[in-house]
C-alpha cells in the first residue's frame, strides 16, 4: 500500500505546499482512490505517476473549499481525456449540488457516469476488491469525517496437509481454493476456500482524517490501525492564540492522542501557512515536529507534497520519496 | 502598461502551462487586473508580483471551465488573507450563479464585496483612472468576448505660452491645470484644463480576447489598437482534422486577420496540450509559430506561462521576462 501527498497546507496554498489531496494504492498506481481535492490537485497529480483515468473513487471529507475546489478541474479534465469507466465520489451532498451547478454553468459534461454516495448517510460502507472503507464523524466548523481503508483480499495459503487428509489430491482445484474459491468436486461434494487456505498476515489499516479538534473521536477506530493520517494545523501555542473557533487540532494534542492509543504511525499535514521551512523570521515547520515528539513516541512523520509512504505487509511504514520534481 | 501569463494552454494544464488567466497593469502592480481566472491562478500569482489583495476587477471571457474555475478558490483566499477592498467581477450571468452556489455549498464567505457586472449588457462599459474597458461579441461555443483596454488620464503639458498671453502667470493654479483639473480664479474667469495643456502621444489601446474562430469580429476594435493577444488553439492541418465543432482559431487564421487590418503587435496564447517545447514525437509549439509567421508581418509572439510583456508610451511592446523559476 502507497500514499503520496498532493498537498500539505491549510486553508491556502504556498509556493511550496498545495491545499489538501491524497492519493492512495493498493498495488500499483491502478486503480488509485484520491482523498479530498483542493484547488491543483489535478496539476499536482501531472507530477506523479498517478492519472485522472485510473481513479476509482473520490473522498471527501468536508466541504471547505481547500478540500473541495479541485473537483471541477479534475472531473473535467478526465472528461476532456476521453475517460469512459465510472466513478465514485463520496461525499456530503453539498458538494453533488456544487458539481451539478458548476457543470451546468459552465458548458461542461462529464463523458463518463459520476456516482455520487452520501458520505453521511448511516452506516457508511464502501469497497472493491482492493479495499473496505468506513469513515468516522470528527469534530469541525462543518460536518467532517476521516475514511478508515483496510485491505481486503488477502493472499491465501494453502493446508496441503488437511487437503491430503479429506483425499483431495493437487490439481486444478487447489488453485481455486488458494484464490478464495469455494470448488464443487464431481462427487458433489463443495469445499469451502476458509477451510483449506490461511491467511498468514493481518489486514494492513490506515486512516485519513479530515479537519478535527477532537482526535479521540478515532480512539476505536484506532484499535488495530497502522497509520492515522491527522491535521495538525497550528502548535499548542498558536492554537491558545487562535482560539477554538477554527476548530483544528495542535501537533500536541493529536500526538498525546496517539500515544494513548499507542498507534504505530503518525503522519501530520495540513499545516498552516505561517509555518516555513526555510530560514527567515516566520515558525519553522520543525517546531511542529518538535512539539508532537515530546508526546509520542511511535514513528512520526510530517508530510510534504509529494512525499510518498509505502505501508508493507509487515506493517512498517517508510517514506520512500525520490524527488524528480522542484520544491521551491 | 504590462502584462503577464498565468496560463497558455487550451482545456486542460499541461506541466508548463497552466489554463488561462492574464495579469495586466497600468503602472506597477498596484492596482492590476486579471482577464480569465482558470484552475490554478491563485498558485500562479504566487510566482509574481501581482497579489489577490490589489486585483482590481477581473473579466471573464466566458464560462468554459479553463477561464473561470480558479474564481472559487482566488476569491476565497482574498478572503482568508483579509481583503476588504471591493472587487468587480465582469462575467457572464452564470459566473455569478456559479460563484453563490460554491460559496453557499462549501460554507464559505466573503470578507469584501463582490460587484457583479453583466459582461453581456448592452454598451457594457467599465472604467476606472486608469482605464477604459469596453468588449466585442466573439464566435465561440458559448457567448465570448474580447476586452479592449485603452488607457485614461494620459499625461498633460503645460501651453505656457497661451497661459502667459491670456495672462496667467505662473503659481499653483498651473499644477491644477496639468493635472487636467479645471480652475475658478479670483476674478471669476474658469480656465478649462483641455484649453491650457495638450497630451502629445496617443492612449494605449490593448484587445485581450477570449476563445473564437472568426477573427475578424474584432476588425472595428483593431483600429488603433496596439496589441492583440489572441487564441491560436491549433495549426491549420490540426484545425482541419479537428472540424469546426470546437470554434477554436488556428494561427493560420489569426494571423491572416492580423496582417489584413495591419496589426503592429499580435501574442498568441492557448495551445492546444498537443504542442510540446521539448525535443520527443509531440508537434512543437514553434509551428504555431512558423505558420503564423507565413501569413503575418507585425511583430508576433507566442506566449508562454510567466512572460511579462511591457507596452511602452512610445507604443513599442516588448517581452521583459526575467526568468526567476523553473518552467520544467
Amino acid at each position: 500500500m502507497e500514499f503520496t501527498f498532493l498537498g500539505t497546507s491549510a486553508g491556502t496554498p504556498t509556493r511550496a505546499r498545495n491545499v489538501s489531496g491524497l492519493a492512495l494504492c493498493h498495488s500499483g498506481p491502478r486503480p488509485w482512490y484520491l482523498v479530498d481535492c483542493g484547488e491543483g490537485t489535478q496539476h499536482q497529480l501531472m507530477r506523479t505517476r498517478y492519472s485522472v483515468m485510473q481513479v476509482r473513487a473520490i473522498f471527501i471529507t468536508h466541504i471547505h473549499g481547500d478540500h473541495i475546489f479541485g473537483l471541477p478541474g479534475l472531473l473535467t479534465s478526465a472528461s476532456m481525456l476521453g475517460r469512459t469507466e465510472p466513478l465514485d465520489i463520496v461525499a456530503p451532498i453539498q458538494v453533488k449540488r456544487l458539481i451539478k451547478t458548476v457543470l451546468d454553468n459552465s458548458d461542461s459534461s462529464l463523458s463518463y457516469p459520476l456516482n455520487f454516495i452520501d458520505s453521511g448517510a448511516p452506516g457508511f460502507h464502501w469497497q472493491d476488491k482492493h479495499f473496505a472503507v468506513t469513515n468516522v464523524a470528527l469534530s469541525h466548523r462543518v460536518a467532517c469525517r476521516a475514511y478508515v481503508f483496510t485491505e481486503r483480499n488477502l493472499e491465501r495459503q494453502l493446508l496441503p496437509d488437511k487437503l491430503r487428509a479429506d483425499g483431495i489430491e493437487p490439481g486444478p482445484c487447489w488453485g481455486e481454493l488458494q484464490q478464495g474459491k469455494d470448488v464443487t468436486l464431481e462427487d458433489g461434494r463443495v469445499l469451502r476456500s476458509e477451510n483449506y487456505t490461511h491467511i498468514s498476515r493481518v489486514a494492513r489499516k490506515l486512516i485519513v482524517a479530515g479537519d478535527n479538534d477532537t482526535p479521540a473521536l478515532l480512539a476505536d477506530a484506532c484499535n488495530d490501525c497502522h497509520v492515522l493520517i491527522h491535521e495538525a494545523t497550528y502548535t499548542q501555542d498558536v492554537a491558545d492564540r487562535v482560539g477554538p473557533w477554527p476548530q483544528h487540532s495542535s501537533a500536541e494534542q493529536v500526538a498525546r492522542f496517539a500515544q494513548q492509543v499507542r498507534l504505530p504511525n503518525l503522519v501530520l499535514t495540513h499545516f498552516s501557512s505561517r509555518y516555513q521551512s526555510g530560514p527567515g523570521g516566520a515558525p519553522h515547520i520543525n517546531q511542529l515536529a518538535a512539539e508532537a515528539m515530546q508526546h509520542y513516541r511511535g514513528q512520526l512523520f510530517l508530510a510534504r507534497d509529494f512525499d510518498t509512504y509505502r505501508l508493507e505487509k509487515d506493517l512498517s511504514l517508510s517514506c520512500v520519496t525520490t524527488l524528480t520534481h522542484s520544491t521551491s
